[in-house]
C-alpha cells in the first residue's frame, strides 16, 4: 500500500494513498454519487472481469497515471485521477492532468478537495510538470469557483465528442 | 516511417504519418506560428539536447501517446498530438485527448485540419475510445466553431494552472 500523504482536517488524519484493486467498488460508488454521474455508472465487481478492472490495471500499469484515494479509518472518502502527460507546446511541457475528483457526501465542505488537490499540484510540481489541467461540467458552478480559489484561471472551452 | 492515412484534398494528397524527430524542428515551428504560441516556443535543436528532443522521445516512446504531422510533398505542413488516456469515470471510458493541432499558414481553410480530426476520430473509435475530448483557448473563436462543426460540445471549462 502506496502512502501519498497524510492530511490533517479537523482533528482527523485523512490518508492519501494509490488505489488498489480492492477500492474499486467504493470508487465507482462515488463516481455514481453525483449529479452529473449518477446516470452514468454501475457497480463494479473485482471478482469478475469488468470494463472498470480492466481500467483500473490499465491505470496501475502506467507510470504515467496515478489514481488516488483519500482514506478516513477504513473508509475510502474520496478519489481522484492524475495523468501526466509529455508534449511539445509551451516550450515542451510535462503536463498534469486530473480527472474524476470525488468527495463522499459525508465528507464534503470540510477542506478535503482542497487539500487534495493541493497535494495533487505539490505533486505535479514535484514531477517537472509546467502546468496543471483539468475540465468541469460548465453546470458544476461551486466546482469552477472552488479551482479558481485554488489558482486555476478558466482561459479555455473544454470540448467532448462522445462516440 | 508509419504512414496512418493519406488525405486527398482539392486534387493533392497529404499524407498523415507519426512524426520521426528529424521533423521537430518545423513542428517546433508551426507551434510558434500561432498567435498564442509565438511567445511561448524557441527553435529546437535536434542535434543537441533540448527540452523538446526530451520530450519527443518521451512521447515516441509511449503507446498512449501519438504525435502526428501532415506531410505535402516534402513538407511538413500540419501537426497534432493524440493521447490516449484510461479512467473509471463513464464506465471505464478509454479517452482521446487531443492537444497542439497547428495548421501551416500556407494550408488553412482548404480542408485539412477538418479531415485530420476526422481521422483521429475514427483512429480514437478504433482503439475502443467512448470519448473524444480537447480544449481550446477561449480567444480562438474560430477554433471553438470548428470542433463543434465537428460535432464537438463546448459543455465544459477547461481550467489551467502554470507552475
Amino acid at each position: 500500500m502506496t502512502v501519498l500523504s497524510t492530511l490533517t482536517l479537523g482533528g482527523s488524519s485523512i490518508v492519501l494513498r494509490r488505489a488498489c484493486v480492492q477500492d474499486l467498488p467504493r470508487i465507482v460508488e462515488l463516481l455514481a454519487d453525483d449529479q452529473l454521474g449518477a446516470g452514468r455508472e454501475e457497480p463494479a465487481n473485482p471478482d469478475r472481469v469488468d470494463p472498470y478492472v480492466g481500467a483500473f490495471h490499465a491505470i496501475d500499469a502506467d507510470t504515467a497515471q496515478l489514481l488516488v484515494v483519500a482514506v478516513d479509518g477504513q473508509h475510502v472518502v474520496a478519489t481522484m485521477q492524475l495523468s501526466f502527460i509529455p508534449g511539445l507546446a509551451r516550450r515542451a511541457a510535462l503536463r498534469a492532468q486530473i480527472e474524476a475528483v470525488r468527495i463522499a457526501a459525508s465528507h464534503r465542505s470540510r477542506g478535503l478537495g482542497s487539500a487534495m488537490l493541493s497535494w495533487a499540484i505539490e505533486e505535479a510540481r514535484h514531477r517537472g510538470c509546467a502546468l496543471v489541467q483539468l475540465t468541469t461540467d460548465k453546470t458544476r458552478c461551486d466546482a469552477r469557483r472552488f479551482y479558481q480559489r485554488l489558482g486555476f484561471v478558466a482561459s479555455h472551452e473544454g470540448l467532448k465528442l462522445p462516440l
